[in-house]
């Protein structure tokens, strides 16, 4: 492009040329000191606001957590249905363990020795017949227990019903016990070990502190004043800090979260960082519309008879699952510092000025 | 420092003396319109993009979820394996509770009134054999099914294998029934049951909404446009709108997401804020690559005999896993309107134009 | 507010007078080098510290993850309380199924034909006694095993203690193996499918990588140099690497977590997008302060006598949890690119100069 020497150092002249603005000094001290004072409310809001309050030279970090959960407590239970049974982890924890998530059980509705047979359905308007016509063969009405034998049979001595294809005898499950027959349930503890891990810092605590004796945590138990770190809680000091009865809670079910706060300040003393626990029921208590409320869930144990056939027991438990959610982030000081603190002292840096002329009124008073 | 009271005057003149930039006023319409023109496109991307499109004055917030699932339905089979059984929740859904994943069982192979004895080994290349001496007492090959006994006994009428002790009879998994045994599980529903938190807002949220009354509950079913805020769903309809064919999956299992989008914008009317299904499935279906396609697994069910011996009944299970999956973030107005939009705003401030003299021209004629 | 032509005019003249700062231009080939060096500072910054490091012009999006677990393996055990037992699958993996997390059972305390009854409790200062009166009816210590009787019976030919009603024979946990009893569990592998989906890119990858066949993945086995990319951990392989012992973890149990970290960049080929595993023990193994070391719980199997009663087998079992961790974030070019790059840009863009009077020279010296 250049093709003589004084295109070329014209370029040069274009690239090396400094330039700079040219700048009027006011010598008043009222403008000056205005001036000055907006600087320092700008720098006030740099270093107060994005560095202090919005903490944004800091970068932060999610969580990886492990739970283990250990229940502990027995009951005894004497109604009618199970006349004095008694009840330890192995028979209310269902499943026998759990990550983040356990069950208690507190109320059950057992139907013993069913075997796969024909009995009479349950007395509905569907279900209720006359004569064998009012039953079809092979129909099974999904709100049914069974599919239809064709047959009307008797269902009580005033009753008669379509007699269905099922695990009989079927499962009466309308007179749920009004009182929880795992009361006792509520005087259980649950161990929560919790360990988490923030991969980016390398950083690493549990729930159980280290200033924590072993001896201590074999008696503790869970008080947000007198205790608050020790790790075993009584189920029923957790329903009730989440705001609910147990007793209460005990006879439908439902799910109560159990939240631990991970989220710390590595910028100050790492040692300071301690799980915060909250307690909150999950699932809507009183709704106006529900379907199926509380919690509960259908399982069996399943026998074989001397003579081989097969029989269960059918257990609809009803229970509190407690969910374990473990949240927070942990954010240190970082590379931000330059991203973002920067950022805004360029908002600063920007009112810098510069003195070329040390004379400068006399530029002033010639303009 | 300063040690005498000129230089402290100086000092004093440093601080407070105002320093502005001069400038050249161009009065000319087509370089002022152009100008202004840019200030108008900076405003507008200020306004527009900043602010609207990105949103940037909002703050996020992760979800916590609580999901409970309730399957109902029942299946009849009349296979030769397991001639004329009934199948109910409690016999299908394994385990019979899961937060916020459920599996229904579609299909099986059952090795049933297994012991802990001695039974020859399937004929692998491995395992057949002629003499004792082909066999190695203790040897354990992974890829085998037992402990080797170190004999060698009949298979059938024509083939000889290494004895091995284990539970017996051994399993045989080739048989694989073509057509789903559970194939009625298309017909089943499950009510989904999910609450959601947004604790940095105290916002909460379920996903039966709360114009659905329980009347409605009872009998509605989940269809895209139909019913759109039923939260009970067909296992068949989950299954085709993740374009696939409930039938050939259920033959050899699988994974299917249920995928429950919760990312509202608090900043409108929150009533808006509602759940969003979709469903998508999750493990590969035919891949040129892949060992154990499908989903199965082995489960026993223990019994003693009359006179205390231990059998079971191994059950290699395929069927269908579902896996609810809850996300979305929940943004809201805050103190980032200032952070964000002001940031944006010095971009513009930045042409802000400030006038000392009136009389312009003569300035920059008198240069 | 403008009532005469003037006026009117004079704001016309505000509106269009373009203004621009008068600049100073220093014809030194110093200050020109240092000025352009400085300037070639911030673009480096720009390009290289905003854009490369910290790939500002990117957006993230979180992963939804599918986990499928399948152990593979077989043990024999001859200890004294299980005499010559077979353990295979669907024996030691509790549950059966487990989407992100299975557990292996490794050591047990098994306390078969417990019923419902009346024994003896454990020794222990609180229950030891001499006489009934010792014993309170209806009692229950919740460190105990069950609800006292009241009477005082014989426990051994020298002690005596209250005697409770609980599933008895209780279970004594204090003689747990010194040796795991399913050391063999350290040759059992596992093979994990895992599917990962980033929703707002619709980015779908699975772990068994493409290039990979069936026939590989029938006889692979995970190791970091030679076989990077297979999904079949040997669980010795996985303890080992977490820098722990299988044998001693084996004893009283622990969580192990299997780590994978699907943090690619969808900016490069996206089929550079593969999977890191890591491990890492997620528990504390000896810390100075601890309840319950380890990872045990219990379960039972329940069983009927021909003569309807029930009975169950108490097993205790301790054993490893592995926990299969998926994070990361894909990273993709996006609109941020307007958004973040541009306001870096800005800060090099407020130093670009305008000339407006060619002889600059002339002026500066005018001053």
């Amino acid at each position: 492009m250049c093709q003589d020497r004084g295109c070329c150092h014209s370029c040069l002249h274009y690239v090396l040329d400094y330039e700079t603005p040219k700048t009027l000094v006011i010598q008043s001290k009222a403008v000056g000191f205005v001036f000055r004072f907006t600087q320092l409310l700008v720098i006030l809001y740099v270093v107060g606001y994005v560095c202090v309050v919005q903490k944004g030279y800091q970068e932060t970090d999610s969580v990886i957590s492990t739970v283990t959960t250990k229940v502990k407590g027995f009951a005894y239970s004497n109604t009618s249905d199970l006349e004095h049974r008694f009840w330890d982890v192995a028979d209310y924890v269902i499943p026998p363990q759990g990550d983040h998530s356990f069950f208690v059980l507190t109320n059950i509705i057992v139907t013993p020795n069913q075997t796969q047979s024909r009995c009479p359905e349950l007395p509905t308007p569907s279900s209720i017949c006359t004569a064998d016509c009012d039953c079809t063969e092979g129909h099974s009405d999904p709100r049914s227990n069974g599919i239809q034998t064709g047959l009307c049979v008797n269902y009580s001595d005033t009753q008669q019903t379509c007699e269905v294809l099922s695990w009989c005898p079927l499962e009466i499950d309308t007179n749920l016990p009004k009182h929880a027959m795992l009361a006792a349930a509520e005087n259980f503890t649950v161990l929560i070990k919790n360990s988490v891990t923030y991969p980016k810092f390398k950083f690493h605590r549990r729930n159980i502190m280290p200033q924590i004796n072993s001896s201590y945590l074999r008696r503790c138990e869970f008080n947000r004043i007198t205790d608050p770190d020790c790790p075993i809680f009584r189920l029923k000091h957790i329903v009730s800090e989440a705001g609910e009865d147990f007793q209460s809670m005990a006879v439908k079910g439902g799910v109560l979260g159990i939240l631990i706060d991970w989220s710390c300040d590595l910028d100050w003393w790492a040692g300071k960082c301690y799980p915060k626990y909250s307690f909150q029921r999950l699932d809507n208590k009183n709704p106006n519309n529900s379907v199926a409320p509380g919690y509960n869930f259908r399982f069996a144990r399943y026998y074989k008879t001397p003579d081989g056939e097969e029989t269960r027991t059918l257990i609809k438990g009803y229970g509190i699952r407690f969910d374990v959610i473990v949240f927070g982030t942990v954010p240190a000081v970082s590379d931000w510092v330059m991203l973002t603190c920067a950022r805004k002292k360029d908002l600063y840096n920007k009112h810098k000025v510069t003195y070329l002329n040390e004379d400068s009124d006399s530029e002033s008073v010639s303009g």
